[in-house]
């Protein structure tokens, strides 16, 4: 287990820090350092905040800046940012026009953003969107159900935009929530990952075996499997994804993420695979996205995300946006 | 050896289309697919070629588009493009005002880029700038001197935000040349990597040890050590670095590269350590970048580039790009 770190309990702070320091022209530290946001807030305009355990880089994070998240909280290795840490940020971010929580569909996430909403309600208009865009089948013995994976950051983006462009925090709430069953996503692993306070692989795969339908904390998928060629794998993650999701248009954006082992090239070739099936299903693939966006540490493997969304969602995507991970028209 | 690939000798075409399907709003592919090509050509402007072997992606594909290169060629895995893609690419690009190629120092890059210009100068004005940014002691046996490695991005992204300007072929083999002290990049490797055509690794490493200054073709560094923390590593690349460029100016770029399987939590930890270092050094970061940008296929790593510019040069490097790896501005 070799990787780019001083101590287990420092990671995060310094990572965090070097990411602000890189950043500079788009965030600040919070106060306290309990959470980034960005340098420029908007007065009356809806803050976007969302936030999560660390381990997932550059989500979230990399996505604070204008046209996207007003506020990032960031918890521990795989663990909840803590009601006091989202509490400040909503008290820092709030220019007076409410603020929208976006929380990815985890127990201790809900929990925590549940608690921070509350304790701040008095004094802010707050609503929140649960974002679950995993497959079904990928069981995490999770009764609260679909968990929240890279399709995160297609939430996070329409809605940052939107929130630039002056839409109200209930309609924003609508929106997100609208959003739901038209992303989906799914995920495979050619290694586990070692969560280095613990020092304990969440789980070992041999040589030739991977993990199917895997989320981002390092949980075990719904099956393991031999390991195949590219196009087995993916024709699995794609046609999966493909009979999840509410197909409600033609018209579609095909996002791979890569979690955090995995390089440029292989991301692209997937990209080119997947792409190959969603054409062959007849979708109209209008917009990509190819890259390492929402990690589980450095673990070799990715995940297919597809999205169908309207013409005015897909100008939300289009809309400028300038973050440390995502950027463009400005 | 875990990939998601097909086969061995698709690996690149696959990967390469997937890149251009996810990017079709930048970029095409030339004549026969020999090369990819800005979709967009500017009649008059120099046009800036570069390429290489696979293997290294998103570098060079990944910098093709409005700012950057005009066109880039992809050899074999860590094999440099023929003389006749190179050629092509030339035919292709040059919309009147000639080609400045930008080279990575390699004997066979070099060689292959040397022969498609003496094919295509009966025809084309052509100049080319050979980069060369990695530490003197990165000894490879090969006497032509210094290898082109991470670096090359800042050569390429100034070269082609001031040929769009208007600069014309002498002004840009002039900045190009002058570049070349000022620019200086260190690896290190935690894993080898294994070129998929071979199934070997090109060298072993065990679980305490690391190797120093290594390239991005696999090749072994200039000494192997055991393996340490991230402030341990980053100060030996930082001063290594540090020592070896020519310092002409207060005011410097500092870039974190990932070789590939390094997940983007540790390269922001990594890029801490490293401002932190050269702030020590005295030396003001007037702009970073951090990300997964010349790869050597999935290897474990990291490489440190400080870069002293001048204004202007910074200039240049804040102009618009629009790019599939590097997009700002537009």
């Amino acid at each position: 287990m070799k990787k780019f770190i001083n101590t287990a309990e420092t990671m995060v702070a310094e990572s965090v820090e070097g990411f602000v320091r890189a950043h500079e022209e788009f965030v600040v530290f919070g106060v306290d350092r309990k959470f980034i946001r960005r340098r420029h807030m908007v007065p009356g305009k809806v803050a976007i905040i969302s936030g999560g355990g660390a381990g997932h880089e550059p989500m979230h994070i990399g996505f604070v800046g204008r046209g996207m998240l007003d506020a990032a909280c960031v918890g521990h290795i795989f663990t909840s940012p803590t009601p006091s840490q989202i509490t400040s940020a909503i008290e820092e971010a709030d220019t007076g026009a409410g603020c929208l929580l976006v929380v990815k569909n985890y127990d201790g996430d809900v929990m925590n953003f549940e608690m921070a909403a509350e304790i701040a309600s008095s004094r802010h208009k707050i609503e929140t969107v649960i974002v679950g865009d995993d497959i079904e089948t990928a069981g995490t013995g999770d009764r609260r159900g679909r968990r929240g994976v890279a399709g995160t950051l297609i939430v996070e983006k329409l809605l940052g935009a939107a929130a630039e462009r002056g839409m109200t925090l209930a309609e924003l709430k609508n929106l997100g929530d609208g959003l739901a069953p038209r992303i989906r996503s799914m995920g495979v692993a050619l290694t586990g990952v070692a969560v280095p306070h613990t020092q304990r692989t969440t789980f070992a795969l041999g040589p030739s075996e991977m993990e199917m339908g895997v989320g981002i904390h390092g949980e075990p998928g719904h099956s393991r499997e031999p390991f195949s060629d590219a196009d087995t794998i993916v024709r699995h993650l794609s046609e999966t994804v493909f009979n999840d999701i509410a197909r409600t248009a033609g018209k579609a954006l095909l996002f791979v993420n890569g979690l955090g082992g995995t390089p440029p090239a292989e991301l692209y070739l997937a990209y080119n695979t997947a792409h190959r099936f969603m054409v062959n299903y007849g979708l109209r693939i209008e917009r990509s996205l190819v890259g390492t966006y929402a990690t589980s540490l450095d673990m070799q493997g990715l995940s297919v995300t597809l999205a169908f969304l309207s013409d005015e969602e897909f100008s939300l995507w289009d809309s400028p946006v300038a973050t440390g991970a995502l950027r463009w028209g400005c």
